[in-house]
């Protein structure tokens, strides 16, 4: 039997392993406000003979893919997940073959290969925390919708065969409160880090902020400025593009929570 | 013909490229001293099937093995040593067939192959630079030797088949000077950073300084203590435990010398 959602400070409250049993569970929710203070985290699964040009891509391009761990083929857990098994452990899934979407599964037990290697990647709710904190409010939160991703007409830097736009969630800030946002996050590398672009979406392919392409449309502060990081859902847009004959993401918005605290990614 | 060392004045004011074309050319002697203020680097270099494996292990050791590049298969350059070519710029390779030194040879035209893949990693001769501007001296270039490395006990994380102990290089360093060239070493975190042991050499398994693994003996000045930098030798001491067919890296001391100003790697 499916479990029921828990009550929001429950949710904040919970352990992550409680979250991810929940999960495993076959409830499937967005992440956001689960197992406050720990970080979750982006997925992509590759077979093996790809998975030196995505660790290539991730490389050539820190911001929108900081590697936080690397489950080897055959691996299905590691020391973010200890007793964990990442083909259940999150509330969704996206499947792609040859760079189409064809499922958005809740476990992975129909496409699980033992050759299938997994890249977990920093994830930009771990700052969030962090501007709350200083008093620098989180529309998509305050409005209980996902965060709006858009790809861009940013280049990543390509890999062998992977190659495609750089994707951005989009927050927007108060004018008097874009200098601190910007430093706070860029204290926090391991999870995009600073702003890619602050201001001026038209400027990086972004034609309609109502319209986002992955997350859900927001309404916009009066006075606030749009401010853009780089995303982790970066290599399903890649994988969309380079269409390799299969690949693996979490749903946007539905993360893996990881047993790392959010502090544990600052930087002085 | 193999041209003459150029004079020390002349070493130090040439252009990363002039210095390549004399290796190229057939001379092999250290680089330290050459094209002042360019960054240096290590390699290793393998096989297409074994480069995931030893890009993950770069990830999982960023302090030994931070990647400034990488050249996928066939290709011989990039931006680090633009018109240059992998297999000839460097004074002198060591070739290594399942974990044996078997060569160290000027150019790889006998051993390249078009599967092999090369990975530029960052060297501690750029924040070298940094510690002598700031009034610390480095007693390897003082006494014109190569600087002293040393397998230590600390194990590398493991990746797939890849495994190894810790490659260390040691600086002696006057005792009311340390703590500043820690401060200053951890502004460079793409070339090593900061030192990873200062003192007690015994603890991490370095049971005589006067004889290193790799590298030159030094006379240790007194008053000084001897501080740790993690060091790009530690692929190849991985390829050495582990064996795989067939693995390229420089000779130590005998580095690349890429396009990069030494700058480029100083973070705030």
């Amino acid at each position: 039997m499916i479990p029921l959602e828990p009550h929001r400070d429950e949710r904040a409250s919970m352990a992550p392993s409680a979250a991810r049993k929940l999960f495993r569970q076959g409830l499937s929710v967005p992440t956001a406000g689960y197992a406050a203070g720990y970080a979750q985290a982006n997925l992509i699964i590759v077979p093996r003979e790809l998975a030196f040009e995505v660790l290539l891509f991730a490389q050539r391009n820190p911001k929108s893919c900081p590697i936080l761990g690397v489950l080897e083929a055959g691996q299905t857990s590691n020391e973010l997940l200890p007793d964990g098994d990442i083909r259940t452990d999150l509330p969704k899934y996206t499947v792609y073959q040859n760079g189409q979407k064809i499922a958005e599964p809740t476990d992975l037990s129909e496409y699980w290969r033992d050759d299938l290697v997994t890249f977990i990647v920093g994830c930009s709710f771990t700052f969030e925390a962090a501007l709350i904190e200083n008093g620098i409010g989180v529309a998509h939160i305050d409005q209980g919708v996902n965060v709006p991703m858009y790809k861009t007409n940013i280049r990543s830097a390509s890999a062998g065969s992977i190659s495609g736009p750089m994707v951005v969630s989009m927050r927007p800030i108060p004018a008097s409160q874009v200098a601190d946002a910007v430093c706070i996050t860029s204290r926090y590398p391991a999870v995009h880090g600073a702003p890619v672009h602050v201001g001026n979406p038209e400027e990086i392919g972004i034609t309609d902020l109502g319209k986002p392409d992955f997350g859900d449309a927001l309404t916009i502060p009066d006075g606030t400025i749009p401010i853009f990081w780089a995303c982790g859902v970066t290599p399903q847009a890649a994988v969309m593009e380079s269409r390799p004959v299969l690949a693996i993401g979490h749903a946007p918005g539905h993360m893996l929570i990881t047993d790392a605290r959010d502090s544990m990614y600052q930087v002085p």
